[in-house]
């Protein structure tokens, strides 16, 4: 688990793209967010009190997050500069940077002498049991999609959002780097081994209250050959009472995949559905979220419309709208 | 890959029982087994003729293969003096113990004086690709079970040695630690990272003849909440053209999960093939596999009947009745 509050890291970040994972943190938990700390040239801004190592070390900010990616994913000799500092001044450092804190010998050296954690987010940091599929009190709801890439993490955060608004008990379980350093604790699913996949899911969904919800971020899709084996590890480790299925219309293919075409939300409800009902024989699918960046406003409306008569389930774009009517659907099952 | 052929090591094995792996090698691949090195006090015979490490490199042997679980699966003191002259005398050494050979300082660091190789089969020995998905030539089998342990790579096996005897071009790839000691090579995808599942099986089951089988050994099975994940990469990643189902008939609960049901063969038919279509649409169920081990003969050929009438496709025990009607059933997909 990453200590929070944190101070965001934007380095030299060349444009507000490039800090979509500080972006993330001040977005969905800006109680996390005690600043940000930028370099000469950086192109990107939070809106957060700039502040100075220092600075943010008084206002209680206990791990510097690095929240920008970098071309090729390395850590620049002017970075170093701030991270070395940063561990002597008593922050933590949190990355999910393909290239990892703990391979660069100097933090690595300066950690070790103060004390300090170097949390790689990409990379597992505890040993997960192979899952027991025993029933586990409280409620959850995954969020399955019909591609990899096309709003699980958003939807799961809104309806989580949303929830917490209308007075639910809910966590959002992160099961990837971003989601991860968003809310400092998860398990980074498609770094873990086979065996425990279903195990790590488990244990990052454990026994709750009876009207509680873990609202678990999905990964990858039942449809997509690549990456289908660590959706299903969610499917049965998560043992879901409630599915959400996510889609995004104007994709023409599966990502990554050019041969392959999407499923239908029919076919990953159904799909999903028996295969979730194995571990969970109550489960059910109570909502579609539609991501509809790529439409026009009119053009999404009456996407949604024609998908919620179909399918005869609440249909939103958690973006546009929030995720109150899933959160309402959820609230629904006893 | 390791080096073939093999001296069985049964070491101090105290029942046949325990000399299982080696059991497996001598049936299975018969070509890869020189002889057989039992110390004092073993109580496992294969048949082999027994040799010392020298006769055994001079008749041709380059690996000592662990072919025996002690207790606790380490590696005894007595086994060492024995371990450590093998790779003395030239011997590669593999092993597919929960401990292993490269933690033993002493192995490991004769093993680099004397530039051998030490083969741990629990663990990957290569980095495996993301799957692409893209369809390969040549075809290939899969066997998914109604649970884990069921018979999945015996009647891979069995099918493989039947096409073979048949003159037909047919590779049995190997996913488990067994199965890659039996053969010298193979994928142990249960210690695959996630996010490489899918691709390691396609690595194993490359493009081929357009008539030649790859007859992959399954993992785990669907409906088995612990180990779906890893079974899902198999369905997609191995590019089924042919699933056959196996079963266990009078399993009580799925192995090491007392509260869940066994699906049904024709639940195991319908979820495999929707999700097999997904990675290849031409994918068919061609035959069942029953392991009749512990039904009387009757019995068996009854319980077999009813399977085959019921479900309209050839059903045999391959322990029994061998694989001949599976491989015939592969014969006739073209």
């Amino acid at each position: 688990m990453i200590q929070t509050p944190y101070l965001l890291f934007l380095g030299d970040a060349p444009d507000q793209l490039a800090a979509k994972v500080a972006q993330g943190i001040r977005d969905w938990r800006p109680e996390n967010a005690v600043g940000q700390f930028r370099m000469d040239g950086c192109k990107a801004d939070l809106g957060l009190t700039d502040m100075s190592l220092t600075e943010a070390r008084e206002a209680g900010a206990r791990t510097l997050v690095i929240g920008v990616a970098n071309r090729g994913g390395f850590i620049s000799p002017e970075w170093k500069k701030v991270l070395v500092m940063a561990l002597e001044e008593g922050f933590d450092l949190a990355s999910g940077l393909h290239n990892l804190l703990r391979d660069e010998p100097d933090l690595a050296a300066v950690a070790e002498v103060t004390g300090r954690s170097l949390h790689d987010v990409r990379l597992p940091e505890v040993d997960y049991p192979i899952a027991n599929g025993r029933k586990r009190s409280g409620k959850r709801m995954l969020a399955v999609g019909t591609d990899c890439s096309c709003g699980k993490m958003y939807t799961a955060l809104a309806t989580d959002q949303a929830m917490r608004e209308k007075g639910m008990k809910s966590t959002f379980r992160a099961t990837g780097q971003t989601g991860i350093l968003i809310t400092g604790d998860g398990v980074p699913l498609d770094a873990v081994v086979a065996d425990f996949m279903a195990g790590s899911i488990e244990s990052v969904t454990p026994d709750n209250d009876d009207d509680h919800w873990d609202i678990i971020e999905g990964q990858g899709s039942l449809y997509h050959v690549s990456y289908s084996g660590v959706t299903m590890a969610l499917v049965h480790g998560g043992q879901p009472d409630a599915l959400v299925i996510c889609h995004e219309p104007t994709r023409t293919h599966m990502r990554g995949l050019p041969h392959f075409d999407l499923p239908t939300i029919e076919q990953v409800r159904d799909t999903a559905l028996t295969l979730a009902r194995v571990a969970n024989p109550d489960c059910q699918v109570v909502g579609i979220s539609i991501n509809t960046q790529h439409m026009a406003e009119d053009e999404a409306l009456s996407y949604m419309a024609g998908v919620e008569e179909r399918l005869g389930l609440p249909t939103i774009d958690p973006f546009r709208q929030g995720a109150g009517r899933l959160a309402d659907a959820l609230g629904a099952i006893t």
